[in-house]
């Protein structure tokens, strides 16, 4: 078998065997292929699409190709949660503790930010104390003890898709469907968790633009996971604008735990109910009732935010720190935003409002960057609010003392103001089983 | 300019510009552009195609990333001949003399056979004493005198191509029609005729099987040579059987005589006069009738022959070897390959018929592999011919004992025998100016 002929079988449009996807992926993990075979490859199936089969082929041999996660110990009420990535995404911080307590198994891997979206692990470390990198067994130990265990990839999960992402990010083949697919789902079946819900964003801060775009994602990615033998649910949630208020890793926590203590019930809200009541649904087999009924119950009984705390304390966190932290904390500048013009906000660069997070400190504009936890943006008014002229429509955090005019302006920039309210539009827009 | 930034434009169906063009090419070539980033490119020009501008830049930029032939002592009457390689191709023996006695000026690089397509300096090297290396000025001093002068590659012609295409044979993207029209004319161009006459091969045994692919092949080159300020033409020739009756390297050159003596009008002559005919009419500027009047003038009055046997002599050559030389020369073993049943010969796979040629010795499999010059095939029966059982239809000649019976076999396997006479089909399908 030769790769040779791999690439000519899909560049004319051919099937790829499950064989010829692990001569590819073998042979790319142990370098007898080369990158240049490797990417012609990748543009041939941007082009030519996998069929499900090819997908799951594909998504099986990366999974394969490091370490699997073992989490039998835990039966089948370990349950996972993936969002492709957005703008004032806290949801993990939020949906694990709720569904921790309600007796799932979190044994969570996640990434940090780049670009202008955040990342869990960065949000976790914003929390004094709190260790991100554990020990194997510690780490299930931790999971078998407190139901959730958060920690960034360690060990050697899927050297392949580690590998051929860096080759896709520099030869314009990230955007392939099946592509996508393997990547996420290869981790997520390394990662070994039975039950996974996947947060598929739609909109102007997010990878893919338009809900149609973002439920063909979601339905490869749910079919595969299936496919490869996992309990699957994918929502398409709305990221045209940030989610919640927060953006900035301190910022968001505190969010976090305003929502856990039912403190704060807008769209963040919304979509952490959604996703912890699908988690729930897969890993305890409820209905979708029954599921939502428990998940409001943990927040409302306090059980949820009692779970945070504890989880928090597990891996080296200050618990009591949630309960006294405020907004704006260890941030030397508080810079309003303020409306240019009466009328409404029509539209959201939500990546631009990403952009402005990272001018202020936020973020990391590449992965060696140093981040500022405590800076960030609270969004005050969202699209369609009314808005007045002068009024503060947001506040910028930053140690910065430079970042602030620049970042000030990128908000604005991002906006869009109009005479008349936009059309509402949907937060969840659909759910995929 | 990012090299990424040019796949994605591409990929996406945009447009290349000049200077992304030039920039991926010369990033290239000094190797700041990877390997990786070339073949995702090739790929995605392989899907989207490239508009006749976006082919004559990159054929520009290839021609200009080395030497450039400084034909410029010769005024317009340069003139090259370009086949895309075939089976029994002998016509540049042939029609470089023709031109040559006409005032042509024929300063001519060749290449090598490798698979089952001959190469023009291997059957010039079949000639005892025949040089194919020459410095460059006495390369042009003798074009000078004699007309004609034909050596095989040398110097720094197109790195481009010669990098670009060692790539593209190992990621599935050389049959794209702007990267060989680029890979084609760039080195003709670099090899700096006026006039260019292509022979566009089509059938069993070239790298175009139909017609029609030829013909938008040959339509693209043309165009691309008159952007690049060359005067052009293209034949398409038919390759669903080999040319001629020789396959192999001295059998060729025996043969090529024979057509300048006049003692052989097949569809050989009938090629060549095509050929020349054009040549004449892109450097001489005569009609169409004028210049076949000259071209078979040359070979009637031997002024034609008369030139080979100069040129042979300028090259260190012996011309009374083709005087004396005789089919079967060298070869130990003479082997006739018999018609397996009555019938006509329908259809050959003229692709088998010269890999049953490099079985008896006649060609490469690999670059390094040893040529033995007297080995090959005299094709005695082709498509079209009545064959009786047990007529002999081919003979084979080779050194090698071992090869003949495969040798055989293959040839047998080639061709297909049926009760009724086939269509007849044209020899030349079409001519491009």
């Amino acid at each position: 078998m030769r790769m040779y002929d791999i690439i000519l079988k899909k560049r004319n449009g051919g099937t790829l065997t499950k064989e010829e996807i692990a001569c590819f992926i073998d042979g790319y993990v142990d370098g007898s292929i080369p990158d240049y075979q490797a990417s012609a490859l990748c543009m041939a199936i941007f082009f030519r699409g996998m069929t499900d089969e090819e997908t799951a082929a594909l998504t099986d041999c990366m999974a394969r190709s490091g370490d699997m996660l073992d989490l039998s110990r835990f039966g089948d009420r370990t349950v996972d949660k993936h969002s492709t990535g957005g703008v004032g995404d806290k949801t993990t911080l939020i949906v694990a503790p709720i569904v921790a307590s309600l007796g799932g198994k979190v044994a969570k891997m996640s990434g940090r930010g780049l670009g202008h979206t955040g990342g869990t692990v960065d949000k976790l470390e914003a929390i004094p104390g709190m260790k991100v990198t554990m020990e194997r067994e510690d780490f299930l130990r931790q999971v078998e003890a407190v139901g959730v265990a958060v920690i960034g990839q360690s060990g050697n999960l899927t050297p392949a898709d580690k590998k051929l992402y860096a080759l896709r990010d520099v030869t314009a083949t990230v955007d392939s469907i099946p592509l996508i697919t393997s990547s996420i789902m290869s981790k997520k079946l390394a990662a070994g968790s039975k039950n996974i819900v996947l947060d598929v964003k739609a909109g102007s801060g997010a990878f893919m633009k338009t809900p149609d775009d973002a439920r063909i994602l979601a339905r490869n990615m749910v079919a595969i996971g299936k496919a490869c033998g996992r309990n699957m649910a994918a929502l398409i949630t709305d990221m045209s604008r940030p989610l919640g208020e927060a953006v900035g890793n301190t910022l968001e926590v505190i969010e976090a735990a305003q929502v856990l203590r039912g403190e704060s019930k807008g769209d963040l809200y919304d979509v952490c109910v959604a996703l912890a009541t699908e988690m729930t649904m897969l890993f305890a087999g409820v209905s979708h009732a029954e599921a939502e009924k428990q998940v409001v119950g943990a927040i409302e009984s306090g059980a949820a935010y009692a779970r945070m705390k504890e989880w928090i304390a597990a891996q080296g966190g200050d618990p009591a720190w949630l309960e006294r932290a405020k907004t704006g904390d260890g941030a030397a500048e508080a810079v309003p935003v303020l409306s240019p013009a009466d009328g409404y906000i029509t539209a959201m660069d939500t990546e631009a409002i990403g952009a402005a997070a990272v001018i202020l400190g936020a973020g990391r504009e590449k992965k060696e960057d140093a981040i500022d936890y405590s800076a960030g943006i609270i969004v005050g008014k969202k699209t369609g609010d009314a808005v007045r002229k002068g009024q503060t429509i947001a506040c910028l955090y930053t140690n910065d003392p430079a970042a602030a005019e620049p970042a000030a302006q990128r908000y604005l920039d991002a906006l869009t103001i109009g005479a008349e309210p936009p059309e509402k539009t949907d937060l969840i827009f659909d759910i995929i089983r």
